[in-house]
């Protein structure tokens, strides 16, 4: 796919430029005209032009290891986004190290400071419990970022779900079983930008009729531990629910070694859906049901954007990835 | 349990040696006497003194990343080695970034090159296709490494599991249930060191009057595809195997798909042992048995060879992890 025949010269003469028009385009060093920068753009994509990162990060003295930042690396969700972007960044002579933060502010802070510290050549992260001036230190450094979230973090590369079709699916499912006290498992409060699935669940269960009332609503950790314990408080319930969401698929699993503790059948007394599709999910049984988010898509698009960035785009782009609902035996 | 206040003074006056003394057991850089080397080792660790690594890594320049170079990322064992490892290194300012080689040997030299450039602070690494001499440029640039492994790669601090004892009382169980044609699905030819799990399974089985025939061993990658793959052989076979042996869990895995898919009951028709204890091991169904290889005292291991190296040890260690026999459902 990279093709490093391809030199400056090529796209300079598609282009009908200079080749110092083409670096400055690529570099972003001196301004060019929008049209001039438009049409060598259309020559760079045209040429399948990529700039060979290896001799430039000789050249800049960047190195050539690309910082995966995600919150918890035994995820198997992370394992896999880690495995594509690996495949999409060799043929560029980029490493990928993958840095697990345990959903710690002070270590997501750290290893950002450690990652322009070193000159690493560029960053993909899924943060927990950063906020948007976190990312000031490295936008000011010119390192290349790209954030895979359900939320925005200001003018930087995002990849982000949209789980709006696959949401609404897994509640026409639910519902379609006659389901009607539903209740989820979600992230700590004090994660970045709150819980998105979360209040989009809230707002699309609004529609179908169905309440997801406050006391049906438990947090903890993206962790199976906490995914058993908040199983268990809402098993203890005056009023328990018969469907319950999990804000991933490492909290079901949890929640899962519950219902067969307290001999809760899923999903016969309790429908169970995740979110992510994390490897197991379709190893446990029953098999879980869950809301797809393709760490494949995700790790080819965090790529794309990543080399783009190298190659010297300034303005910052969003991918939105389609979520997906994949149903198995758990509801 | 890092204590920071203990200062090389400390070490020096419960040693009755100058600090300087304890200066150069720590670097090595000058010779000092067999005796006065314990009294000061013993003084280290009396005192549970640990260099302040990331002062001296301001010193020397060295990076505050240790590096853990595995095969495959996706491999939950190699995630949890790494999640103990960065909770043992997190108290001295470390932090751990986890890179995946694709069980490519040009990944893995590349990556060990990227360790040394880049001046990390230490590596930990299981080596795939690696050979002795791909090792030589670290110890050269005296860089700490721990190589976790079941053999050895010349004089490098070795963590390896002894398995002995497990796989005895897994053949033991294979024997008990009438079983006596086994097979393992191996890693590829051209790893490392060949297969010890499977010579030492060769060697034990002979002693349980059980066989385990050439054309009962199947190689392929550490893989989910590849245990499918080698499970359908292995059933093709004129004298299919009563009990499957595999090099790893996700093989086992790719083997139980397989079974299901040609209606090979397990443990029914066909006994399954894995090897590792990854944490699918217990969610798949049937729940697998397997030889349990236990990753987080082999992070604890591998943390403390480092931090032995980062203060200054200079002879190579090997510690030995005792394998155990985890009896589940699928045997």
């Amino acid at each position: 796919m990279v093709r490093e025949r391809v030199t400056m010269a090529d796209v300079a003469r598609a282009a009908g430029v200079s080749s110092a028009t083409v670096s400055y385009v690529l570099s972003g060093k001196r301004p060019v005209a929008p049209e001039t920068r438009a049409v060598v753009e259309a020559a760079i994509e045209e040429l399948s032009f990529t700039v060979n990162v290896t001799a430039r990060s000789l050249r800049t003295g960047r190195s050539s290891l690309v910082a995966l930042i995600v919150p918890d690396i035994a995820n198997p969700f992370f394992a896999q986004l880690a495995a594509t972007l690996q495949e999409q960044l060799r043929g560029l002579g980029l490493h990928v190290v993958v840095c697990g933060t345990g959903a710690r502010r002070d270590e997501e802070r750290a290893l950002l400071a450690e990652a322009v510290h070193q000159r690493f050549a560029g960053v993909v992260i899924t943060p927990f419990r950063l906020k948007q001036q976190d990312f000031k230190p490295l936008v000011d450094a010119g390192m290349p970022v790209v954030i895979s979230a359900d939320v925005s973090f200001g003018p930087i590369d995002l990849v982000t779900p949209d789980a709006r079709v696959a949401t609404r699916r897994a509640l026409e499912r639910v519902s379609t079983s006659q389901r009607r006290r539903i209740a989820m498992i979600a992230g700590p409060r004090d994660a970045t930008g709150g819980d998105p699935r979360l209040e989009h669940l809230r707002a699309l269960a609004m529609q179908f009729g169905m309440s997801l009332p406050h006391e049906l609503v438990v947090r903890g950790e993206h962790t199976r531990e906490a995914g058993a314990a908040g199983f268990g408080a809402l098993m203890s319930r005056r009023y328990p629910p018969d469907a319950v969401f999990c804000g991933n698929d490492v909290i079901a699993v949890g929640a899962m070694d519950k219902a067969h503790e307290l001999g809760v059948d899923i999903p016969g007394d309790v429908a169970l859906i995740g979110h992510d599709d994390a490897s197991f999910a379709s190893l446990v049984r029953p098999r879980l049901t869950t809301i797809r988010y393709p760490a494949a898509e995700v790790g080819r698009s965090a790529a794309q954007l990543l080399i783009e960035r190298l190659n010297g785009r300034q303005a910052p782009k969003t991918v939105h990835v389609m979520a997906e609902f994949v149903a198995r035996s758990s509801v």
